[in-house]
This record gives structure tokens, C-alpha cells and sequence, in this order.
């Protein structure tokens, strides 16, 4: 089952010809999760061959205009292309006003309904849960209110033992029900005692995705051992004043975070567009932290092994 | 002196992967005015090579998205490379509120003073006029209240005629007070009538952006004679009906409005989504009108001669 991110833009507030601003698209088991929604978002979901209608879930980290400006562009591609389904919004109170300002302008009624979730920034949250995932608010540190948020993938099911796969030739009907912890019983009346055909369930996974913060411990607790985490690095370590100003991260800071947290993979991004190349940043990142990889826009990382 | 406009984006609503949606840059002897500002604009202009701070005024011809969602993030992206000059922007008045909701939100106080000019959407109006050009809005006939721009470039100096600046060695710095009218004397004392020397002023020079509009003779008295008329074609013949109920033209509409209006050339634009090309809106439209061009995301059209 999958478990992968898009990165639809790698860059902070500033988009090159080859970087957009922050977003990403979030395939777990094939459900798609979007997560900030900056100028592009559209576009970008275009290129990356992404149904726009799949998307039933987004989540706006803050309302600086490079994670949210392409919102309302998309939601009203929703709705011109007749969508029926609910779109749940994970944000600030304010985005709601800011969208339906902007629909009664143009006289637009949504075909669609919204469902706004309005975010907590005083401390981590579930902000949603089922039987397959888990995600949850990550207060960080920044200039305005700022969630980032964690995504947790639940791993329910036993796996059959690849050698048992090969030895008998179980019936895919059956398959299911021992993934669930039955036993198995052969044509012949033969009894398979689960535990013989099964290996527990994986651990579960996670990927965190942190941006706009300044160097904050505060959330190691939240993402500790996280599988993948996302974590924004606007600028090099000689403008670590600059980013400590602004409340953003340098590339050190961030691979810092990611090895306290012992994540196991750490992607950089919300590079300042200062930056003309991104193996400099990458290369500090490294110093700290070699397990790091650079978000660009178009690229994908698994999640899952 | 220049007069040209850049397809920055010549879709509809729903933008494609190569079709953005509506923007163009005018280009008046080197005055940059921005006609629309659709999500994406930005990234075009850099994709033109057009520097961002040589644009001061910004006409929207109304608020539906396809037409403005782009216009936040460009004044933000003005704020973050320190502009100081004063930003015109010429559009509804509600779009103040829209903008400065946004900033709001977002703790952001721009650094650079910006000046809204309401529209009149009753009757055409000149908006601006100096010495070199004169803008004029053309009410349309749209969903909601809907501008187009007629820009028209003055043509005041008279031009040196080729075969003299190739008979008498002229100094550079005579050549401007002969161009607004004066005589010449050359070193040997000998005096060359102006008459002589120049030809008259050619007549002004005009561009007009009909979008988006139903099909609409109201506005012939104001575009007679344009030397290059934009006019939307959302749709083709087969779906007058639709483009009658939305209040936008077809292609044979436009080449039809272009023909009354003896425009010297048509471009069309503003295509739906559903066009994967465009050659056979372009074949309509040149069963009417000859000369008519397809709006190409990129694409530079001379005004002048």
C-alpha cells in the first residue's frame, strides 16, 4: 500500500521558472492528502498527472500567501469542473472569510460543500483519525499563527510470509482473512495455525512536514522517530540572524531537529530564492545530518519501505 | 518606439499544463502595463524575462478569478523586493477589500504606496492620458461588471525622411528639434525647410482587450478602427448557446465584432479548457475575418509598423 509525497514547490515566497512556492501532495493508500496550497498548486497537480477530483482533504499550515495563494484558484477549478463531493479545509479561522469574499464577488455559489476545521496553535493535536491513518497538529514557532502537521500511517495487518506464499497455493480469497489473524485450512481438512503463516504487522510510519518555524525543539516530542521529515530551510547558515529574525530555519538548524528527532529521513525546502542552485544548502544539511535530500518540484519520496 | 503586447496567459477559468489564464503585458515606448493578472502571472512574466519593478499600473478588467487570482501574490512578491514606487491599479472597487483582507491576515504592511482607480462600467471612459498615450475603459457585456481597455499610442513628432538622412550628414543632436518641427541650417550656413526634411506624424496607433463579453455591437463606436482588437472566443460555433447563457463569444462572434469594427488585425483567446488545440477556434474565425491570430501563452504581438 502507498505511502508517498509530491513535492509540488520547493521554494519560499519568492517562485523561480523552476520553483514554485510550498505545497505538497500527501498518497496514503491511495487516499490524497494536500498539504498547503501556494500559487501553481493547480498546475503543478497538472503536470504530476494528479485527478484534481481526488482530493478531498487539504491543510493550510498559515496564511502567509506563499502556502495558500492557489487555493481559491483550485477550488474554483472544483467547482467549474462540477465536483459534488465535500472538501474539508484544515486551517486558520480567517481563510473562510478570505474565500467567500472572493466567491461573492464573482457571484459564485460552490456546487460542492466546505467543511472548515479550524486549527489549535497552542499545543499538538489529532486533528483527524480513522482506522488506517492518523494526523496531527504541530504547533510551530513563526511570525503568525503556524501548524505543521504530522501524518501517521496505521499498519493493522499481519503479512504472509513470503516462503508460505510459495509452498502452499492459498486460495486470494482466503488471503484477506489470514492477513486478519485467521488460521488456514487446506482442501485436504489440513489446519495452518496463523502464527505458522504470518509475521506481525509493520510498525506504523509517519512523515512530518514542518514549515514556516524557526529552530524550535519543542517539537521533538511530537515527530520523535518519524519516518520521513519535511523540514523548511529558507536559508545557509550565514544568515542564520535573517533566519532567526523571521522566525525560518538555515539548513543546519533543520538537519539539527531531524537528527535530535532521530528521523530517518530528512527533506529540505522553502529555499530562499536567493539561492540559484541547491547543493549548498543540501551540503550544509549534511554536516549535521547525511541521511538529507532536497525537495524540488516534481520529485517523490516513499515513504513506505 | 515600441508598442507591443506578450501573451502572458490565454486561457479560460481552468488553466492547462501550456494555457494559462487571462494576462497580457503592454509594452508602450517602453512603459510596461499589466492588462489582467490571473494565478501564474508572476512566473510568466519572469518566463517573458519582463523585470517585475518596471510595472506601475495594472488594469483588471473584472473580479472573476482567471482574471485577478494572480494579482496578491505579484503585490506580495513587490513588497519582498523592496519596492517603493507607487502601484496603479485600475479595477472594481471591491477588489481594495479583497487585497487588504490578505494582507491583513497575513501581518503584512506593504512598502510601497498603491493607488486604486474604480471603474465606471456605464459608458467608456478615458482613465489616463498624457502626452504619449491615452487609455480609455470599453464596458462590456458580461456576468458581472466587465471593463475592456482601449490603449491608444499618440503619434506627435514628425519623422525624418530616409532619403535625406542619407543625402546630408545630420548631427545627432539636431535631429529632436527637427522632429518637433524646427528647420535646419548646416555648417555652411545653408537653410533646409522642415518641410523639406520631414514627414507629418503617422496617425496614433491602437490595442484594444475586449474579455470577457457576450457578443456586444455597443462597443464598435468605441474600437472603430483598432489596429489590433483582442477579443475573447471562449467557445466555437457549436456552443453559441452556451456562450450566449454565459455572457461570452464565440469565435466567429469576435471575428464578426472585428470586421464591423475594421480592426486591422484580430487575436483570439480566452479558450475553454475542453480546446486541446486551437487551429480549428482559428478556422472559424477566418471564415469571417482574414486576419486573425491564435493568443499563445508567450507570445509577442507588434502593434507598430
Amino acid at each position: 500500500m502507498s505511502f508517498s509525497v509530491t513535492i509540488l514547490g520547493c521554494n519560499s515566497a519568492i517562485p523561480t521558472v523552476s520553483r514554485n512556492p510550498s505545497s505538497q501532495l500527501l498518497n496514503i493508500s491511495e487516499r490524497l492528502y494536500l498539504i498547503d496550497c501556494a500559487e501553481g498548486t493547480q498546475v503543478q497537480l497538472k503536470k504530476s498527472r494528479i485527478k484534481l477530483h481526488r482530493i478531498n482533504n487539504i491543510f493550510i499550515s498559515h496564511l502567509h500567501g506563499d502556502h495558500y495563494f492557489g487555493l481559491i484558484g483550485l477550488m474554483t477549478s472544483f467547482h467549474l469542473f462540477g465536483r459534488t463531493k465535500e472538501l474539508n479545509i484544515y486551517a486558520n479561522s480567517e481563510l473562510e472569510k478570505i474565500i467567500n469574499i472572493q466567491l461573492e464577488v464573482s457571484k459564485t455559489k460552490l456546487c460542492y460543500p466546505v467543511v472548515y476545521h479550524c486549527l489549535n496553535y497552542d499545543e499538538p493535536k489529532i486533528i483527524f483519525e480513522d482506522r488506517k491513518i492518523c494526523i496531527k497538529s504541530i504547533p510551530l514557532n513563526h511570525s503568525i499563527p503556524t501548524c505543521g502537521f504530522l501524518f501517521t500511517k496505521k499498519n493493522n495487518e499481519r503479512s504472509i510470509k513470503k516462503e508460505i506464499l510459495a509452498e502452499l497455493n492459498i486460495p486470494i480469497s482466503e488471503l484477506i482473512n489470514i492477513k486478519k489473524g485467521d488460521d488456514y485450512v487446506d482442501k485436504n481438512g489440513r489446519v495452518y495455525k496463523n502464527s505458522y503463516l504470518t509475521k506481525g504487522p509493520k510498525s506504523s510510519q509517519s512523515y512530518a512536514y514542518c514549515s514556516d518555524t524557526g529552530y524550535y525543539e519543542n517539537i521533538l516530542s511530537v515527530i520523535q522517530g518519524v519516518d520521513i521529515l519535511y523540514h523548511e530551510t529558507t536559508f545557509m547558515e550565514d544568515k542564520i540572524q535573517s533566519a532567526n529574525e523571521k522566525l525560518h530555519s538555515t539548513a543546519i538548524q533543520a538537519a539539527t531537529i531531524a537528527k535530535k528527532a532521530n528521523a530517518g529521513k530528512l527533506i529540505i525546502g522553502h529555499y530562499s530564492a536567493r539561492y540559484k542552485t541547491l547543493h549548498p544548502i543540501l551540503s550544509e544539511a549534511k554536516t549535521v545530518f547525511e541521511n538529507s535530500f532536497t525537495a524540488e518540484d516534481g520529485k517523490v519520496f516513499n515513504i513506505e519501505d
